[in-house]
């Protein structure tokens, strides 16, 4: 207990130095994005929504992280190319550039980075970066636009990655009842959603949970005081380090529109908020809640679910007598 | 020959009977939708994008005929429901209120009759319509909006099909560049266009491509001068009447945004429009165009891409701990 109370102080201690004119609290409104460059964010939602960027032509990065759904799928672990079951949950992508580093594990070091992983992992997209490419180099309207926004007649995935990077960028949440209330709206939250978030510092969450994006912000030990029984064989942090201190270390995931985002934690295996909370309690801080305690922490979790990106669906240039074909059976690719 | 002379004749025919202040052509344009049930086409169009209306969680009708890439999965058959083949290949959605039925072979009279069929099909949604029904009716703002919509609180398989025809009757898309030349503008399409649709009425393709849909208004036979060679399976209308007259007799495809519901025809055989219009002369009408021919008959094809369909990508309730959880898997069916 003492190593998270230490932490949880360093927190707030941190949080004091940038107090806003809002509530001085451990957790910060979302700012709205700001774009910079229109055309670029433009684009990067195109290849965003585009299938083409897979082996099939069936999956893009919206079918793991539909924006319709609070930007993840809703499975405990992703359908992928051919229908294989991916190894972890699809994290929510809102809010994502709030992040320390991307994947549950931290093996990326930004969305840019992150944005190539998917393409080439033949359990996600199936593709490679180059196929990719030259899908896009054959569409004219994509080479306008790459040539638009980048000044250059030569679309590398670099640019590629760029772009989606630029998008995610500008999925924010902001302006959710709790924000609201941080900015001196008294109304904005319910009498349970206040008790609730009284509690959740009280108890420690906001020792691992805090800053705008209430987490995303350190990796931590799944499993503090029990240990997190599952069938995931995923390692977390240990994973890339080989070190046995970092196993079961996870990124804390944001818990902004934690309400859209189920099931929860890295292998899905919880579908109730509720119950999610419950586990927490009981392995991160060694509590057990009662059934009022984790009703009114539901209720503030739920107060977190922020305004969701709004746009016109995009619309995808066609393909061309240029354009690779898609394979979305084996057999095809013969 | 002759019979399909007196089928133009007859089209010109009633086309004139219904003239409007435009030109007098075969060809009439496409008109905006009315919408006179707002809430009733927002509540479908969350249902065309909600993939818990199938057991996987993971498809939705959007899947299929993805509304940024001109309705249809731009796949020569679909993938479905664990990543299975589809036996033919997906129409586009967008006009299809104006076919005079549903399916390549007319199979449901209606949008309604039709939109039953893709969830309870195992091939595509794989689910059973209680079970659809039942996921919606766990989801309070699901319930609130059926109540809203039909002023009742008990949803049936009726009122989901009524709502997502309701909005699929909203995806026309109006006011192409081959529409404004039709309302007078001369200069909305190109020499090589207007020279296309010249050869397209010339050589006989309006016998069949005519109306505002430029087809879906009567069935045929796929090879009527040349046979229509092909892998696929399917037998047209006489699957249905099990007659052998109307073997490989397909609903004539719309061709309105003909430039994006590649590849073609009923097996997706063929992915460049030139193809298509070259196989379609010498098959249906008995005629080898030449490579000028066949490019003016292309840009007059392509001049008929309207307006896509424009809207805010669509949020969807959570579901709530009484709804039943998506089986991606089949283990998970255990
Ligand atoms: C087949 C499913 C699938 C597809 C397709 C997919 N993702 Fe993911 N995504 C995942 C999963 C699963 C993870 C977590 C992987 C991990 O942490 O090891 C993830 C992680 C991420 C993250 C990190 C979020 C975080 O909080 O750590 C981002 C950002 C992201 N994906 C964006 C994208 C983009 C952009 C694309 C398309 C180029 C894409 N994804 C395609 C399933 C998918
Ligand atoms: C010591 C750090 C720590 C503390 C304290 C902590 N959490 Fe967490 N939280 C995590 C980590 C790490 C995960 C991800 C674990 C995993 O997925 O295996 C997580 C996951 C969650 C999730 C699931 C999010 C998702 O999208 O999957 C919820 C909800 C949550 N925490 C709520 C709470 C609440 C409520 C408390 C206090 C009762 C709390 N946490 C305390 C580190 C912590
Ligand atoms: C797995 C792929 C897939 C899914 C999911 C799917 N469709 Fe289809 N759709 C098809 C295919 C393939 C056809 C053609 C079948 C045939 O004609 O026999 C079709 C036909 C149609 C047609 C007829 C169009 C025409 O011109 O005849 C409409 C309308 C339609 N689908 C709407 C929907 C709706 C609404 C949903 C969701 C409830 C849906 N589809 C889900 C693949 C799919
Ligand atoms: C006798 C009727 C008939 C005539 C004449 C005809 N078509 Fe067709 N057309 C069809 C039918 C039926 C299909 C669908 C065949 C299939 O998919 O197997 C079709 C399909 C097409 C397609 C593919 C559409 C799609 O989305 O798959 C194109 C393009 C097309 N026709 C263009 C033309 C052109 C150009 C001409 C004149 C040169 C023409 N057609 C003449 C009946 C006709
Ligand atoms: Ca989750
Ligand atoms: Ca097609």
């Amino acid at each position: 207990m003492l190593k998270l109370s230490v932490l949880a102080l360093t927190v707030s201690m941190s949080v004091a130095a940038f107090a806003a004119p809002q509530k001085n609290e451990p957790i910060q409104p979302i700012e709205p994005a700001v774009v910079t460059d229109a055309a670029k964010v433009e684009l990067g939602k195109q290849l965003f929504f585009d299938p083409r960027l897979s082996k099939s032509g069936f999956i893009s990065c919206n079918s793991c992280h539909n924006l319709s759904m609070g930007g993840s799928d809703n499975l405990p672990s992703s359908i992928g190319h051919n229908w294989q079951e991916g190894p972890i949950n699809s994290p929510t992508v809102l809010n994502s550039s709030l992040n320390l580093a991307q994947f549950w594990d931290g093996r990326a070091a930004d969305l840019q980075e992150q944005a190539g992983g998917p393409i080439a992992n033949p359990m996600e997209m199936g593709f490679t970066h180059d196929l990719a490419v030259g899908v896009l180099a054959s569409i004219p309207q994509y080479v306008q636009s790459f040539q638009d926004v980048y000044n250059t007649d030569t679309i590398t995935i670099n640019e590629v990655t760029d772009a989606i990077a630029e998008f995610e960028k500008t999925l924010v949440t902001p302006n959710a009842p709790f924000d609201q209330w941080l900015q001196g709206n008294d109304d904005a939250i319910s009498a349970d959603a206040k008790a609730g978030y009284k509690l959740f510092k009280e108890v420690g969450c906001t020792a691992c949970h805090n800053g705008p994006a209430v987490g995303g912000n350190s990796f931590q030990k799944m499993g503090l005081f029990e240990e997190y029984v599952t069938d995931n064989p995923a390692e977390g942090v240990a994973g890339l380090t080989g070190d046995d201190l970092d196993r079961f270390k996870f990124k804390v995931p944001t818990l902004r529109n934690v309400e859209l985002t189920y099931p929860y934690f890295h292998d899905g295996a919880y579908w109730n908020l509720e119950e999610a909370v419950d586990v927490m309690a009981r392995l991160q801080l060694g509590r057990k809640l009662d059934e009022e305690q984790i009703s009114q922490m539901t209720a503030f979790l739920k107060s977190l679910t922020g305004e969701q990106p709004s746009f016109a669906v995009p619309m995808l240039p066609p393909s061309t007598a240029a354009t690779p074909r898609p394979v979305p059976f084996e057999k095809l690719a013969e």
